[in-house]
């Protein structure tokens, strides 16, 4: 096991100080071209050479016909070649003293019997040379933290703490612009493609120690290295939640056409059982994989499972309580001191029970502050579950109504919006406890998604919430046993930044 | 039994000539002023009368200091007064010749004894006058067909096809937002509230004789006429699908403030049996009533469970294999024709196994028309569940790069979108199978919105809508069983809008 994050043969890969990159012409159809592009678009910093048999320049960048040519030894070579000539340049990569690629070319051992053929060259020169690479059939790396992203799609939204070991290479690209609206970023995204030489216990291995991660994602259709993982996962989870998607497998199992309703069961249940041996959390959905990922993010440690629900609607509380419920989470009554406080701040139509019901907002000072400061006081409670409805369509609505000019109206909503943030994400950390949001309207609207912003995590459906607060209590009740044993965890490298307070990115 | 969509009690409150107000004043904070104006923002064209004992002119309208003072006997009074004066109120209308109300009002049964006397009150008056009142503590109604909205939220979005029967009021007007970004509206939703007068099964039986209803949504925290409720149910059913969500019910059934993971599993699990018997599919959160409402109001009926799912990224397409074995829906192989057919159109990396995985996109053409067409042609496929990632940034990218200028670039773009719409729209129609689609971008950008509009359902995962399939299926196989019996189907008058193709909205 690796003893520090620099010796991880990943390190490198996720973090070059200059890049090789074949595959790259100014046909811009080109997956090389298009990979090319987006690293432009996020702006990586360090020097990239294109290597090209005949074009000087490609996409503004002197180019090399060889990479014997090269001026230096670059960090990482990228390869996005025709099958056929993978190999020979990876070779020539090796004799010019690179030693950590990633190989995207397909056509490899998932195309047959000739294809496996070409992966044991490819794996063969890698040994030869001490090289190190990703893939094939992989999308590689994104680490926006260094503005690196040679994936197809461009990068959106600031890096963030989700680190993903993927085996699939769709969603390490195909998720930036999910991730941003969510309230949440990678912090190094990998994915691992055929695995060649480096599988998806490297990438555990890089993301436990990587400090830019607080939680590790991890897309999973089949383990080889079933004791490695095992152990690194255990020396993992009580440091840094992990949370794992398991998906049947057409990708790479090569399940493709089976249903999945009957054959796949006995290795469901075997991974069920894996990850509950190690502690890792298991998502039942991509969805799922990341709601899971915002709330271990973002929310400090639940004393227990007792849930306070805020509401001003009946039913969007009612729902949440019963989604609580089928969360393995409880509802307890108030205390009399908290009863009594209540009274001071609630219309008289509200119920102090448990959902707390305001029935409409009397004001919005008080939803946003005094409430949950009352409630988060509460010593029966845990956790609080509050319902937004953002209130910018009233003070919108009453603004118009006082005359007050549209242009104006736009102003004063998103100052008032913004006051109510502030308030919210100060009354919120006043505890220590986790304060968690959901809404049926967009995650986009001014006031959600400056709460989102600063880290309060906020769900589209109050079962999303609960599902996610319930994962987070899951895991520190597993760390906690785990930690009672420490004989147990095997040492591994756990690098966590500082938990900073609604920094969902940075 | 009711045996025309008029003879319902509920006709002249969702369809009122005109209205009588009671509540609204020139003081905007009031809920009554706030109702009147959400009223008047959707533009309602029959008369409006406020009535207020001292105000001449409410918001722009002649006010009338009694009920008795107006010019004509509307069909309507909508209350939302101080409750000591609702009763006496409804007195006056019942003296008028008002046979019709909607009592906003909260204070009465849900807040104690001495509101539940006030609710017999109520009772006995509109008894005497022969008054059918919806509430008390309740919002009434929406019927964005003839612009109908008295409720605190302004509507969003075109009428549509969601009947909603709820016993929360929030539901009624705070999924506008939410039904128009998911390509919903609703044809008419009804909150019950108290259900003093009118309850959820005479909007039931109202939804069904409606003709703008396709799909009937219930919100349910507790039947009262469960008799009633269950010989209605099963009369619709066969001719229009009933989505039921139920919940423990802190609203209602005064449970809050319990766990609701052990006491309420008995009350549950007798739902869950009543459902099943009435064929009512049953959703588990707010989410899942609407998604599977979209499915049944778009989709045609399935031949079985037999999926094609068509991907051009194996992640996301595994991802769908799993949802759909999870919800019983099987992936066959294609037959030989099918990949004959597909090897023509498809890049040399692609999987023709199901999923059908592209690998990446050759051509958006092929990937919205040449192939759903080859597999919606497949016998052995009974639905079609496609993955969409927007091509738009890829085409955005590519005139970047050909030096097109930028307001050029989104006008071409957005050609390109709506092409592509046109073209699968077009597709999809073409076998009568269900066509649904998956992504994990904003349903609002352009070509997933434009699919949206035109009736395809599409959801932000593939369990999403894997389970809405499912629920179809489900729906279908339990609606022949029945007609196979007609005997056993009591008749009611159900009215259904011809299945207009693509209109999700009318």
């Amino acid at each position: 096991m690796i003893k520090s994050l620099e010796e991880s043969p990943i390190y490198r890969i996720a973090n070059p100080r200059s890049i090789a990159f074949f595959g790259a012409s100014n046909n811009f159809n080109r997956m090389g071209s298009i990979m090319l592009s987006s690293m432009e678009e996020l702006g990586y910093e360090g020097p990239v050479y294109p290597v090209h048999p005949s074009e000087k320049v490609v996409r503004g960048k002197k180019a090399y016909p060889s990479v014997m040519d090269l001026p230096e030894i670059p960090d990482l070579a990228i390869i996005v070649l025709p099958t056929e000539i993978v190999a020979q340049t990876l070779e020539e990569c090796g004799k010019k003293g690179i030693r950590r690629a990633i190989v995207i070319s397909g056509g490899f051992r998932e195309s047959g019997p000739e294809g496996a053929e070409r992966e044991k060259e490819l794996k063969a020169v890698a040994d030869r040379y001490g090289i190190r690479f990703l893939g094939p059939n992989c999308l590689g790396v994104a680490n926006p933290h260094i503005k690196l992203n040679p994936t197809p799609i461009p990068a959106e939204g600031p890096p963030g703490f989700v680190g993903l070991a993927s085996q699939s290479g769709s969603f390490i690209t195909q998720m930036f612009n999910y991730l941003h609206r969510h309230g949440m970023g990678f912090s190094t995204a990998l994915s691992v493609g055929n695995e060649a030489n480096l599988d998806i216990v490297d990438c555990l291995e890089y993301l436990a120690a990587c400090p830019n991660t607080k939680v590790i994602a991890m897309y999973i259709e089949g383990i080889t290295r079933g004791r490695q993982f095992m152990e690194t996962a255990r020396a993992v989870v009580p440091h840094k939640p992990i949370v794992a998607l398991y998906v049947g497998g057409s990708e790479t199992g090569g399940k493709a056409g089976l249903s999945h309703t009957g054959s796949l069961s006995g290795p469901d249940e075997v991974y069920d059982g894996l990850f509950k041996q190690c502690g890792i959390i298991r998502a039942r959905t991509l969805t799922e994989l990341f709601d899971f990922c915002l709330a271990l993010g973002t929310l400090p440690k639940p004393r227990g499972n007792r849930v306070a629900i805020q509401t001003h609607s009946g039913g969007p509380g009612a729902a949440a309580a019963d989604s609580c419920g089928r969360a393995g989470l409880v509802l307890p009554p108030l205390t009399k001191e908290t009863e009594k406080k209540l009274k001071a701040v609630i219309p008289r139509t509200a119920s102090i029970a448990n959902p707390v019901d305001m029935t409409f907002s009397k004001s919005p000072m008080d939803d946003f502050y005094s409430i949950p400061e009352i409630l988060l006081e509460d010593d029966n409670i845990d956790m609080l579950l509050v319902y937004f409805l953002s209130p910018m369509i009233f003070i919108e609505r009453n603004l118009k109504n006082k005359g007050v000019p549209p242009e104006k109206i736009q102003e004063k909503g998103k100052r008032s919006m913004d006051k109510l943030v502030d308030l919210f994400y100060e009354v919120a950390g006043k505890q220590d406890k986790p304060v968690v949001g959901y809404t049926y309207r967009s995650l986009q609207e001014r006031l959600v998604r400056g709460l989102i912003e600063r880290g309060v995590p906020i769900y589209q459906d109050p079962e999303r919430a609960a599902r996610s607060m319930a994962a987070v209590l899951s895991y520190h009740r597993f760390r906690e046993r785990a930690l009672r044993k420490p004989d147990n965890i095997p040492r591994q490298p756990v690098n966590v930044l500082p938990q900073e307070r609604g920094k969902t990115t940075s």
